[in-house]
């Protein structure tokens, strides 16, 4: 029998999907789960994309440009010019999800064996595409405790060889919540310039920032920085369409996008329907991000204020996206998450959350510690957490 | 500056897209030029399958699961049975186009440096998913003079070395329209068993066969070769779906399908409305497939026909996919395909065709060999050959 590729066997399991098959085993006892480990918003996706769908009289569903529909391609540079970034339609490819722009974008800057250096925890996918890609992740690490503020420049100076490609962040950063002062981006910006290094930011939660002092910032509107910037972003949180899996990988650096259209074109092009609900959503009004980043602002502090009641367990303060890490007062997460599902039920309740661990790739990290994605809404949220202080006592009492 | 990576420099450009800058200054020349260098069907896509999606009500686009909507792998496999091929629920995953299916194949058996054996001239974007997953691609080289038959096991045990992973095959073959018989995929079978590789089976056009008196023979139904068979598949031609992106990896290979399902989980998922799509068209009618595949036969014939009648052409005699090599009396292919677009028009139109040469992996080969893509309606056809056979002969007395 031949045997897989090592990679095939390096390449991780998810650990937002991994206890899939325990929870279907809580629901065939009919169990109801409350799902904090996923990403999946709960927000209806605005209904003029949707609509664009129906509307759409296609009689050859062709292949489109492989870098993504021309008209889309313009209206997207006018929207991030409307949003302050200076991004013409020659700098945009158009992807299969956030997820296909972080494989362009790994492959037009990484060979095998090459390094990027990441802060952790980080979205446990990276570790994936690197996987994939044969490049290697080097983490820099941030903590609970310090909020997960970004390491010191000199933490990320001890890490670079001369394998070092890239940085990349996520800002406003899943599983973290930490959003990246403009100080933060200067600091990056830096780093790079000095050792000429690509600067690789996910920014795919840009809008989901919810106190008025703050604002975001881009690697794009950094002076200087523009042959080392390349930004990934994506239709799935600010729309709420997931499912269409359409994203975009943002560069200046004409070298970085000539080699992305090659792995473009050799993919043929992103799909179709969902680019044409995706050009629609450009057209949403501001009155729906408002009241989507209203609710998530509510359900950021419910979910924070809650957590703080429960005894021993420690939460950083989230300032974007929709995620929060806890560090929980058990064991082991991992465990804890699998009872949760197969041993514990509160009024035949019970909840799944996404051990850290996973988030982290220094081994041994974060092991009692958990994301949680708020995008529930807000009783079911006070309900999870109440779930969640039951089953911490009833675990820590076995 | 950074510099990109090697990856981003060695990735090819699609031989099928390359000349497009050129049809474009013909096109703003008031050209009109035949499109026989692209397999991008005329054929309607059944409307049951655009129907689908005009009256899915979806509120929220979620996620789907990574290995695509359980209902789809379920009439999938159903379809598949009833096309005698013995193909479980467990043994598919759907994929984003049968190029990320060929993506997850590559990178689930072979890692940088492996080697796969691919008969040249072969589908020019094998060359792409290689390069991107660090694998190298091992020609053995099929000839127009031969009709491109499969080569003798012997050339292909010449070229095993300890890092041959996979014997990569398109059947049938696009290029070529080259259609594998039920002895060459025993050999193939035989080969692949003796010295423990895998064989990767690109079926996408498995309907595409135009003699009565042939059928196909998929690697899926060899019995004894289960762990060695990885077949790809797409909805792309067969429905004339392109632009949906939707295609399958299926194994028996329980390890392949566990790697790859990693791969799966690191994307997330592949498009919804796609999908649903996807899953629509398995109602499709074989009266649609009879007429389609009738239309094709009608055009077959006559580009071979008329192909034939110009002097100094040869062309294969191609029994599938919809793709044939056609080798004219010209000194260089790509040289000639550029000046069609260029600088000749007869009457105000013009004809674009693929360069062979790059669908070949060893450098010179092919030089004076085009791609015709005969999927335009056959007036057109005739057409665009009369023009070629004018176009010939201009050429060669400047």
């Amino acid at each position: 029998m031949p045997k897989i590729s090592n990679k095939g066997l390096q390449m991780p399991e998810s650990p937002i999907r991994k206890l899939v098959p325990y929870s279907e085993i809580a629901k065939k006892k009919g169990h109801k789960v409350y799902h904090l480990n996923i990403g999946q918003p709960d927000i209806k996706t605005p209904e003029a994309a949707m609509q664009a769908v129906k509307d759409a009289d296609i009689t050859v569903l062709e292949y489109s440009h492989s870098a993504g529909f021309e008209s889309y391609r313009t209206k997207l540079s006018a929207y991030y010019k409307t949003h302050g970034l200076p991004v013409d339609v020659k700098d945009i490819i158009i992807t299969t999800g956030g997820s296909e722009a972080l494989m362009f974008a790994i492959g037009s800057t990484m060979d095998a064996g090459d390094e990027i250096i990441i802060p952790e925890p980080f979205y446990a996918n990276y570790n994936g595409f690197a996987v994939a890609s044969g490049a290697i992740v080097v983490p820099v690490t941030t903590t609970i405790e310090n909020n997960f503020e970004l390491p010191k420049i000199e933490e990320f100076e001890k890490l670079i060889t001369p394998r070092t490609k890239a940085i990349l962040i996520c800002n406003p950063g899943n599983p973290t919540g930490k959003l990246y002062s403009h100080e933060d981006i200067l600091k990056l910006a830096e780093v790079v310039k000095k050792h000429d290094l690509f600067l690789i930011a996910d920014e795919v939660y840009r809008e989901f920032i919810y106190d008025e002092s703050e604002e975001h910032h881009s690697v794009l509107n950094v002076p200087g920085l523009e042959q080392h910037a390349v930004m990934i972003d994506s239709v799935s949180k600010r729309y709420s369409m997931c499912g269409a899996r359409i994203g975009c990988i943002v560069s200046k650096n004409a070298d970085v996008m000539g080699a992305a259209m090659k792995f473009a074109q050799a993919r043929l092009s992103p799909p179709t329907f969902a680019q044409i609900a995706s050009e629609a959503a450009l057209d949403t009004p501001q009155s729906y991000f408002d009241e989507v980043i209203g609710e998530y602002k509510e359900r950021r502090d419910i979910l924070v204020s809650e957590l703080n009641k429960i005894e021993g367990v420690q939460v950083g303060n989230p300032n974007g996206a929709f995620y929060c890490i806890a560090k929980l007062p058990i064991d082991n997460a991992d465990t804890f998450a699998q009872w949760m599902l197969e041993s514990y039920d509160l009024n035949g309740e019970t909840v799944m959350v996404a051990p850290a661990a996973g988030f982290y790739s220094t081994p041994g990290i974060g092991l009692d510690e958990v994301r949680i994605a708020y995008v529930l809404k807000k009783e079911d949220l006070i309900r999870s957490v109440a779930i969640l202080k039951d089953a911490i006592s009833v675990y820590n009492a076995r």
